[in-house]
């Protein structure tokens, strides 16, 4: 079955139309036609099954049936990214989605190569990717910050796993073990690191438990992925 | 410092051509000079600083001058991928690398849509990793198997991570708790799963620790790097 994120309201009887982009991947690319079944969600209001009501040359209409699921959230998780260059980044956008984060914060740190993200295209990276996972919400790509600035105002209740690759940090999965639930959020790094000055502050602040990924050097998109997979199987939904 | 894997047998003295895309690599895209020095490993006599003593149109040469990190072979482990898309069975190969596999296998299922792969550029994969990741050795890759008949000879002494998303297996952190140490693989299955006999062959088969991924459904290069970063976890050596 075919999943498909839309903005709208979604309730039984209500009428959506597909933009352009998705009637076309629906009725060019995996060939639906009029009465076939789909199901949709939009992060507020569960899954629905619709059928496909009408195709015209302009777009299509779906007919909204019967709630399939209802809504649910995963775990309140944010992967902190420093940018990366653009494959690599968007690599770890899809994997944050399929791994269940439930927002993408992009943050410029002192050896950060760029300051700049086409947010809008991570954006449809995520609803892409939440679609074939099967969760329920897209997860949210919020604007570049600065990473100094974001720490200035971490709210205290919000744990942060930074993933320290210079030091002497203990392995996640155990030092994960006795860290409290609560909100949480995964710092990776740029491809150079954290500068002496951010690693310093990041391991003195009360709210930041430090781990290892282990000896070898991974780069940045497979750090998070680690992270999420490991902290998903010790905090999360994968327990 | 640039790392190089070099077939050559690694010695105080020794004299190392380098093929024409490391020269290449070394001098024009990373601008080294005669004089400079890189690190050497060859998967057998540990790492090595050189010095680039030669460099001409043909090629370049490199003079072996001192052991610096003694030979290590990270944890005994098989990833057994069945061929997937190209530009995914390349990122598994990447991260196979990064995340410390010591083979990676390539099989053909019921599901598969494929039935070869480009070996010899997955092995070049392979060795960029390697070199990136300060590994000392490069994950082998061996030639396309059948499934069933790589379950036919399975040893008995190795342990097989069945990664089971059509079913109601355990959390893999917790199914591999209880799991004896013994070499091990990690099983991940193609875009369409596994077929029904074979999934009851894995289930039933004595060396097999059937594993949840959690509730997501995740593309197998996304499965194959959390199920390697899980299993270093608990059984490798992110311990």
């Amino acid at each position: 079955m075919i999943r498909l994120f839309v903005p709208d309201p979604l309730a039984a009887g209500a009428s959506i139309v597909s933009p352009p982009d998705q009637a076309r991947y629906l009725t060019t690319v995996m060939r639906r036609a009029v009465g076939d079944e789909v199901a949709l969600f939009n992060g507020r209001d569960g899954e629905w099954r619709a059928k496909l009501a009408e195709v015209s040359k302009r777009g299509c209409r779906l007919k909204v049936e019967a709630q399939t699921r209802p809504q649910t959230l995963g775990p309140d998780l944010d992967l902190v990214v420093a940018l990366v260059k653009r494959p690599r980044l968007e690599t770890i956008v899809e994997k944050a989605a399929e791994l269940g984060a439930r927002r993408v914060r992009l943050v410029v740190t002192r050896y950060t190569n760029a300051d700049h993200a086409k947010i809008d295209r991570l954006r449809a990276i995520a609803v892409e990717a939440a679609e074939q996972t099967g969760r329920l919400d897209v997860p949210e790509i919020l604007p570049v910050e600065k990473l100094n600035a974001m720490l200035d105002v971490w709210p205290s209740n919000q744990r942060l796993m930074f993933c320290d690759e210079a030091g002497d940090a203990r392995p996640a999965l155990e030092a994960l073990k006795d860290a409290p639930d609560a909100p949480w959020a995964i710092l990776i790094g740029p491809e150079g690191g954290f500068a002496p000055e951010e690693r310093e502050r990041l391991r003195a602040a009360p709210f930041v438990t430090p781990v290892s990924l282990g000896p070898r050097i991974l780069r940045a998109d497979t750090a998070a992925l680690a992270a999420l997979a490991i902290w998903q199987s010790v905090e999360g939904d994968c327990r």
